[in-house]
């Protein structure tokens, strides 16, 4: 396979890109890319939720949301979002959110990168927003404005002058969004007029991959710090006063907030923030700012040459990217022709430009090689003397002066040695699948082999930009669609998009696509999502940013959907619902025996069924949504396609639909003449980790994916049978059997012993093990996943792990041990309280740290005791420590 | 770099091997590949010598040495050689030693590997050892056969009977050695007449890499067990009765024995023996069966459709290999031209055979290719009916009957998860650069960049055949040339061998180099080296090895050499001296200002001065061998030239010669017509790890080496002044510096406090140290080499470590702590002891733990406490626990 794939990837043609618009060739220091991108250790992380066994990427993500703080010059940054265009849109949804009611108008910079205007524009009509598109920033603005959104430097490389901004900003007190670029902000003073600041983060050593994963930052000012979207990682304190990391406002969120959420993101692209954040680190700031002048002069060594050789210059200040007046069709005929032969790609998206953009890859020798093409439509010849220079007022008077990511953290690990350390240092911290087990329920924690993680980094692969001329990613494109035929296979169904680039993104693109289908058949009526209240909390979420009304479905005391409910609402809705949003097997790990008879009736009625992919896990090779009676459904490939989760994030959430639906999926193009239906900055999005979904379907073959579904449903069976005695098992089919997941039930423990869910969750840790998915979907319980990659030996340490909790809750139920001061209302038991002198429990160091002999052979430790969640919501701390540098430590 | 050598590799034709003779294509399976060999945490180790924080990598090492045992039927096997060629010299060494004094000739199958034959020639020759070649198994012997050697399958892959070979050894009682195949081996009876057993594990899992690195494997009877060259792991158990491993026997090795040593190779092939043992673990008993089946399967199926196409085949049994007669040039010619075509080699080593080698990588489409171009020379058409079959008695009567392999081992990791846990449940146990410092004084444990280790995984360098054509491997004699130009321009020296796989092999090379040159020119008198006290335990060796008379030269009371001594003794030798070994600078860590003086006298009396590489890390840049007047030096490229130590080996030692000494350099032949002088079975040895050097150069270029230099000793120097209040610095050079590497005496502490040098080594494990060489070259010191990959911050800790241990033998000195039960005697301290319930010492737990704040953040823990040595050489353990399988733990 690997063989093959090798092949493949040669088939991809990997011209120079001078393309820019937000990718960027870039350098990932081979220390981070053979310890954190290579290495499972960090890769097969989940979402840090448990904070105890998860500081060091807490820790790497912080140190992330510094840097993107310390260069935006901005109080708060999240831990991430999907992409920039995406992130475009969370700002303007954010700051309309924000405001009063009557305002719905956003001002938007028509220069913008297309890719973010037109997910703009898609998302806006949906949500209700009027878009006013501006060239120059106007000096008045009308009441119903509730932002103006810009960006500089904009698609043509031009910065715009912050003066105007900050006009507008103090005369009419209007917030301000910026879509800036990372590296231009390391030379530059922040614009304090700006209010949220967002962007790409990607040249900051994160490889192109044909679209992505990338991070995209999310800067703003404090006031919004409770209305930000995605994930945030503050510091907190544990139970004892330890400094300890952790997820913040958690509160915002869609399992809690459902379509009352900030953003129906639930993910981060958290493997590539903490990428950026290590490169940032690396580098330090005096590093960057080399980095960043370097590219810098390259393009103004080039725009001084196009000056000399006659071309009129569309930018006059500019920092990266050099955009030349160029319409005759002839010149950009000769132009691009010239360009293959020297195998580069430049920016030919507009018409009447075209574009050159520089990053840190490039050096003189290729500037002069793509003066030399354009000396093919001049009339004179380069020089090779690239010592000419231009001025830059707007540039110069802006240049950034004072010193800026002064925390020792940016200057203490500059050597590999250091930062290899500093690396291992916080992988050691965290639990990943390199550890043991992750039952999650619902996340599907799999195994990411090697062979399936290797070919994102072929240099075929990794290296080409997203907007690169498609005859040469025809690699991609036989990837591409031999994934998509094969998601086709196993969900039955007609046609795919892989545009959404997380679940959830799956979801609304999905919606927005039934809604589409709707609008084209004139019926504007069926504005409802008909929901189940046992859903994901992105399913309404998602259904809301679609402009759909929710209308909740009951569910039984057994957690099942309520049919008489659902019929009963299907038939006063009935011209009025759009979609039914169901999860299959439920979101209870059972196969609910009515969802054809669900489906049947949502046909009747002439509505849509959208499946949730989540439990995908359970259906492969046994049945599939379209057989089951959905039109469509989302494919998290990261949960039951092998993806990494990446400590959370990246994901890829590709649809799939019925034939019906397929002239509705989500288009792409960066021509601003074609308004498409766009959910996200790239036509494959996430293309790289394709590949991974890929190598893992051809390493099965079907038989080997049906042979993984059973195995699965089987791991999950043999949990219930070995827990059954000891834990109440919640939810069981016919037969008395679970899905590929079960749910125990630990609320008699609050009963008997006062023992809560979360305390048998971070006791668990101190068996070295991941907790299960907690009080979700029913409060009080634990949902379990084992799937097909986990073994008998580690079945049976998980249960032993679980009956040895009850053991140790029936002892306190029994009296036999404190009803406080017991070992699960402390744990978990981090090393640093089992070794203090002092020891003043009710219990030994030996049955807290050791509770069963085989963990002292091996055993994973927490770093801190459990955290204060409270106490970090209050005060919030998104940066990492201020300490000042005293003094150089590496000698460079 | 990168870019560029990728382009380099591309220069490397990779047609497909079937020439065999002890390399073979093999698959790595990608969760080894990745987590071991592209794992820094696995290959920047250093050797298992502090075995509390060792314990992962020598259980992988004797997890091999059980897969060794296991496979041949021999009760003892080391933790491996440096290749099959000097396995087989290391045997008869053995052998030889072992027998009466008046036995000194050996027996030796004519049809051995003509690499494995060559290297014994070329080494019998100084060891006056005659070789009587037999072409089948004599069936009567002189008495003064100490040994007889056999392969099966030999270079023909032709099996031999075992009858003859029990036969003779019944008769005649004549220790037996055998070279065999490990896969050979899965499906066969291991030859109870076998006194030890050697070849390379190489098909196990390990890359070819042009030749190398890996590991030969040695196994024998019980009665040898104390006289096994090289490493052996074995089990004890710690200071509270804990199991633990270690490296048994110490006392047969250099450091110890010098020239009475049983070997002069004092490393083992580590890192690629972890490999091969890891492939056994993965794959298990049933594993390797199919995969040994599946190769012999096309064998089989090539050997039938052979005859039948009218070919004489020359093998009638074998397992992989199949040799066909052909003489005819024509055909000969005819043959290779189709082979080129389709991009296959096949062996055409010897002029009246062509062999076929079959290997794990080849499918029975590869077996229809071979078959079209002998076809090309055939009358008749090859038939795709590959079913037809050929029955080989000898083949069936030994085919192995009963289970091997039965240990839990070989079944509880046979999934990836499992497997991936393992290893990295291991790799935590163990120290590494990734953790912090090892500074061992004349090991040089620098820093190996990512971007230096990358390269070696590239195709077109890892899957090359070390005998492949010369013009398919352009790429690497681009590389080696290169690399051979700059140490020769570093050393000032004008030729170069890279043959020699060690440091301690090219100490032999240059040895025997030298003894050429002076046979060359008739001189036959000069049989003495002259190698001061001070110098490294391997000179001696191996000088005793190159046939030499060893005369010490004696140290003065501070460690230098005594010039009158010196002086006295080249006097009274002039005409005998073949060469001086000399360390520079010294083994005491000082520019030793007598060095050129001495060198002048030695070229006065007609002698050669050899400098051994240890110490070039101080020279690089500042000065040179040549230059102070060494007339030939080895250069250790794993200590100097950034090859990682990889917990215990591959090492490369090249050597570097003046023009007058460049004719007499090691050679390379398969050919047994050309005797050569040859010291290892590829030309080029480990040619693959030659990239790490290369790289290295090639990023530093001459003012970065130089640079390193310069800091290796300013860290060497920052280090003595913080630590010079604290413990006395043994030697300094006339300004009171050292050079790179510095010792500190730690004596006085066993008068004030009773403590010795190891009690401190130990305790800087709790520290989260690796401890410095010990007790080298001075009993009672400490050797500390910092190298220039160390920051400040780093030797900070470290001198806080040991500023810290001061002031705890203060508080013993001064009564303040108990004589006996304090924190350095029983250092080091495991978690499993600190958290027992019984806490008896008459020091607190978090004394222990942390005797630095710091530590509570970050700190490495030893598995095990301090190891029972004593316990281990008295009941010497050398496999894996027995437990025998009860149950199959992976679904599978």
């Amino acid at each position: 396979l690997l063989d093959e794939l090798n092949k493949i990837a040669t088939k991809n043609i990997l011209n120079k890109s001078f393309i820019g618009l937000g990718y960027y060739d870039c350098i990932t220091p081979p220390v981070i890319d053979r310890n954190i991108l290579q290495n499972p250790g960090w890769y097969t992380q989940y979402t840090p939720d448990q904070a105890e066994i998860a500081q060091g990427r807490l820790e790497a993500l912080i140190n992330y949301q510094t840097v993107i703080t310390e260069l935006t010059g901005l109080e708060i940054a999240n831990a991430s979002l999907l992409d920039e265009a995406t992130a475009v849109v969370e700002a303007v949804i954010m700051l309309y959110r924000a405001a009063s009611e009557k305002k719905n108008r956003l001002l938007v910079h028509a220069n913008a990168f297309p890719q973010s205007i037109q997910v703009l524009s898609t998302r806006a009509k949906y949500l209700g927003i009027q878009l006013d598109f501006f060239s120059s920033v106007p000096t008045t603005i009308s009441d119903d404005v509730f932002a103006i959104f810009y960006q500089s430097p904009d698609r043509y490389g031009e910065l715009i002058d912050i003066k105007a901004i900050q006009n507008i900003k103090l005369s009419f007190n209007c917030p301000v969004i910026c879509a800036s670029d990372l590296m231009y902000l390391v030379l530059t003073k922040p614009n304090e007029s700006v209010d949220v600041c967002i962007g790409t983060s990607q040249r900051f050593g994160v490889p192109l991959g044909y679209g992505g994963p990338h991070a995209a930052f999310f800067a703003c000012k404090e006031e919004y710090s409770r209305k930000i979207p995605g994930r945030i990682i503050g510091a907190s304190i544990d139970k004892y006063g330890k400094k300890a990391y952790r997820m913040a406002l958690q509160t915002r969120e869609q399992h809690i907030r459902k379509d009352k959420a900030t953003s129906n993101i639930c993910t981060a692209q958290a493997l590539l923030a903490i990428i950026a954040g290590s490169y940032a680190v690396y580098h330090g700031p005096e590093g960057l700012r080399l980095i960043a002048q370097s590219i810098r002069e390259k393009a103004v060594q080039f725009a001084a040459q196009c000056q000399r050789l006659g071309f009129q210059l569309r930018t006059s200040d500019f920092f990266d990217t050099v955009t030349i007046a160029l319409s005759d069709l002839n010149q950009r005929k000769t132009l691009k022709e010239a360009c293959k032969r020297v195998g580069i790609n430049l920016n030919f998206s507009d018409c009447d430009y075209i574009s050159v953009a520089f990053d840190e890859t490039k050096s003189e020798e290729d500037v002069l090689v793509v003066l030399r093409c354009f000396e093919e439509i001049a009339d004179k010849h380069v020089s090779t003397d690239l010592s000419i220079r231009m001025r830059s007022e707007l540039f110069d008077s802006y240049a950034r002066s004072e010193a800026f990511m002064n925390q020792n953290l940016f200057h203490a690990y500059r050597s590999e040695s250091n930062l290899m350390r500093y690396l291992k240092s916080l992988e050691t911290k965290d639990y990943s699948l390199t550890t043991g087990m992750i039952p999650l329920g619902s996340c599907t924690m799999k195994l990411n082999a090697a062979t399936e993680m290797m070919p994102i980094s072929f240099a075929g692969f990794s290296k080409l930009h997203p907007y690169c001329p498609k005859d040469q990613a025809k690699g991609y494109e036989e990837i591409i669609s031999k994934l998509g035929k094969n998601l086709c296979h196993i969900t039955s169904f007609d046609a795919v998009s892989f545009q959404p680039n997380s679940g959830a993104q799956g979801e609304l693109a999905g919606l927005l696509t039934v809604k589409r289908y709707y609008e084209d058949k004139g019926d504007f009526k069926r504005n409802i999502a008909l929901i189940p209240q046992s859903a994901h909390g992105t399913n309404p979420a998602s259904a809301a940013l679609a402009g759909l009304k929710i209308i909740p479905v009951n569910c039984l005391a057994d957690g099942r959907i309520d049919v008489t409910d659902f019929n009963s609402k299907c038939d006063r809705y009935a011209t009025e619902i759009a979609v039914f949003m169901v999860t299959y097997p439920s979101t209870y790990g059972v196969f609910e025996n009515t969802i054809v008879q669900l489906c049947e009736k949502i046909h009747e009625i002439g509505a849509q069924v959208y499946m949730d992919g989540a439990n995908l896990n359970a259906q492969v090779g046994l049945t599939d949504p379209n057989t089951i009676g959905a039109d469509l459904c989302h494919i998290n490939l990261h949960k039951t396609f092998a993806i990494p989760h990446g400590g959370g994030g990246p994901g890829m959430g590709p649809i799939c639909v019925k034939k019906h639906l397929s002239d509705f999926l989500p288009q792409f193009s960066l021509s601003l003449e074609d308004s498409v239906f766009s959910v996200s900055a790239a036509e494959f999005s996430s293309a790289s980790i394709l590949l991974i979904s890929y190598a893992y379907i051809e390493l099965l073959g079907s038989v080997g994916l049906k042979n993984c579904t059973e195995i699965a449903i089987l791991n999950a069976n043999y949990i219930r049978k070995r827990l059954e005695t000891y834990y109440p098992i919640l939810f069981t089919g016919e037969k008395g059997n679970v899905a590929h997941e079960l749910i125990i039930d630990c609320r008699p423990f609050k009963k008997s012993a006062g023992i809560e869910v979360e305390d048998i969750a971070k006791r668990l840790m101190d068996y070295s093990f991941h907790a299960p998915t907690l009080s979700w979907p029913v409060p009080g319980t634990l949902m379990i996943e084992p799937t097909e990659s986990e073994s008998k030996s580690e079945l049976d340490r998980f249960c032993d792990a679980l009956i040895q909790i009850y053991h140790e809750m029936t002892a306190i139920a029994e009296n036999r041990a404190d009803k406080d001061d017991n070992m699960l209302k402390n744990a978990p038991h981090p090393l640093y309280h089992l070794l203090s002198d002092e020891w003043n429990h009710a219990y030994t160091r030996e049955q807290a740290a050791y509770p069963l002999e085989s963990l002292k052979n091996q055993k994973f430790w927490p770093s801190v005791a459990r955290l204060n969640q409270a106490q970090g919501d209050r005060q919030l701390i998104c940066t990492c420590d201020s300490d000042v540098l005293t003094e150089n430590l590496t000698i460079e």
